[in-house]
């Protein structure tokens, strides 16, 4: 049996997390138990959810347990397999973790999906065509549900939720306005993924300057919204809704380390009659066939465009996450294990 | 034509509002023209939306025009008619203002509406079977959709709308709390209107305390809550949502004259996964129909109870709309017009 590069989880962080919270292991995969398969891992997904993970508090997700190997989608190739559904081969999307190796249990529902590489990449099962994406599309056409002709703005616009939220907003027929940090990232999101308008929140610091920006990307006013980030940049876009706007509250990645984050207006809330949610994609299991459908053929089509960001090694995993909490990132931030 | 005594706007306040900024003037009555109804008011309704109308800024309405008589609704008997509809005598409901006279266009949809009061008092069809009452319904069917079993909160318990929140749940099998100030109003909430426990805000000026009440009050926590005050007290119920927990947002009296109402911990609207919406009673019409047969079968056979401060006399509006705003008022505050 192969042996196995892990990282878990070494001690919990205090505010910001470092590397030196996660440690690299070494140990050998077990036998194949019959109905087990072991799959190689060519991708891992980093996603800021992990940062919640590695908080002992309540949260809607059970915390990641220490000394044991983090948790993170994983895209490979089967190596060896003690059940008949999966033979050695086949590309599959699981929930391997940061490891170079997992085993998994065939007969668990969910656990190992196969997927086809023919029209979309591998990597793309963790974007696009995976849990970013369906989180894009439940968000948005759940809790956003946007008309043709409606503004749609969406933050972190460049990361892998983002780009997917503004280019099924515009195949719905809406003004799509991004705010992401940076030109680099605005031009990507304007002249690649086709979004309308984007904000460098960035260029502007203060509020009043990142309100007049959003003011003049927004000349309609905002009917939707599709919050990653939280603090300042909500606050300003919520001065610019619409009455009866609709906001889908996906992540608010600016207080994952505990920076409180106060909203400052709560009384637009009743003022612009608002409607504020906040989701999570894995409770919605019976939407991903249809969220999925769409997803992938847009891929396959080139009609969804999209980044990613691929460390190089298992090993790079923990700084490369670090990078991802401060939007270091450009697109979906993947780790590279193995070819 | 009879002399009216008016109360119209003089001033806007800044902040909280005086006296002053209301005055007191006395016109004649027009002649009736075709289609026209003279209704004499016997009860004008004052509620907390005016103090919105007050200000000039932008909000859900058009602010209410300087010299001309203060918006309100108002209940009243035909004093002489010129519409075929319309006789002397007749209980009417409409939005007179702050006047003893209104001349009213018979023609105009929704503008006056012809009430039985053989079951029925006609205060309150200001009250229960009027516009607090069909807010308390729309905001606890269409936004909180409680089911049975499950907690539901409402602020301002003892108010014309919280009353009506509280006992609407209670008829849906629920476990209701009302937040509400002062001994007498939880005293009332829970013996009279059945509730099944209450909070005394006064009782718990610090946000620890208030918490710690609230939970002891909310063991299985909240899965509902009917807002209409905001700030500490609705910090403190949003602690303590469950997962999935739906919050109609229906005032936030403790922002009105202009203080700030920061919500500290809006990422409790993703880790609970939270449905925070507002909404205008006005903006329901389609609504009023049901809810106001459910609300006036209540009422009639005495499942719904309810309290009223009755100020004696419309030149003792103003005292009495201010003492609403800083809940002097037991129950829906209503002025004595005329007999």
């Amino acid at each position: 049996m192969p042996s196995n590069l892990q990282i878990v989880l070494k001690s919990r962080p205090q505010g910001e997390p470092t590397v030196d919270n996660f440690e690299l292991k070494t140990s050998q995969t077990p036998e194949l138990q019959d109905g087990q398969v072991l799959v190689k891992h060519q991708f891992l997904s980093l996603d800021p959810y992990m940062r919640g993970r590695m908080n002992d508090g309540k949260s809607y997700a059970q915390p990641q347990p220490l000394d044991e190997v983090m948790i993170g989608g994983t895209v490979g190739v089967v190596q060896d397999s003690a059940h008949p559904k999966f033979a050695p081969g086949d590309a599959v999307v699981g929930m391997g973790g940061w490891q170079t190796y997992s085993v998994v249990d065939g007969n668990a529902p969910g656990m190992l999906r196969k997927v086809s590489t023919e029209h979309i990449p591998l990597s793309a099962y963790l974007g696009p065509v995976g849990m970013p994406g369906v989180t894009a599309w439940v968000g948005l056409t759940q809790i956003c549900e946007p008309k043709a002709g409606e503004t749609v703005v969406v933050s972190a616009a460049s990361g892998a939720v983002g780009t997917a939220v503004g280019q099924l907003a515009k195949a719905r027929g809406c003004r799509v306005v991004g705010i992401a940090g940076g030109p680099d990232k605005c031009n990507f999101v304007v002249n690649e993924a086709g979004f309308d308008a984007c904000v460098d929140y960035k260029a502007h610091p203060d509020a009043k300057s990142l309100y007049r920006a959003i003011k003049e990307a927004t000349p309609d006013g905002v009917d939707c919204y599709f919050e990653n980030v939280g603090g300042a940049i909500m606050e300003a876009v919520l001065l610019r809704t619409n009455a009866f706007a609709r906001i889908a509250v996906c992540g608010m990645i600016a207080g994952y380390n505990g920076e409180p984050l106060p909203l400052q207006n709560p009384s637009l809330i009743l003022v612009n009659r608002l409607k504020i949610q906040g989701f999570i994609v894995s409770e919605h299991m019976d939407l991903w066939p249809q969220a999925l459908q769409e997803l992938g053929t847009m891929v396959a089509t080139g009609k969804l465009k999209y980044r990613e960001t691929v460390a190089q090694g298992l090993a790079a995993a923990p700084e490369a996450f670090l990078g991802l909490l401060k939007g270091k990132n450009f697109g979906k931030q993947l780790v590279k294990i193995a070819d």
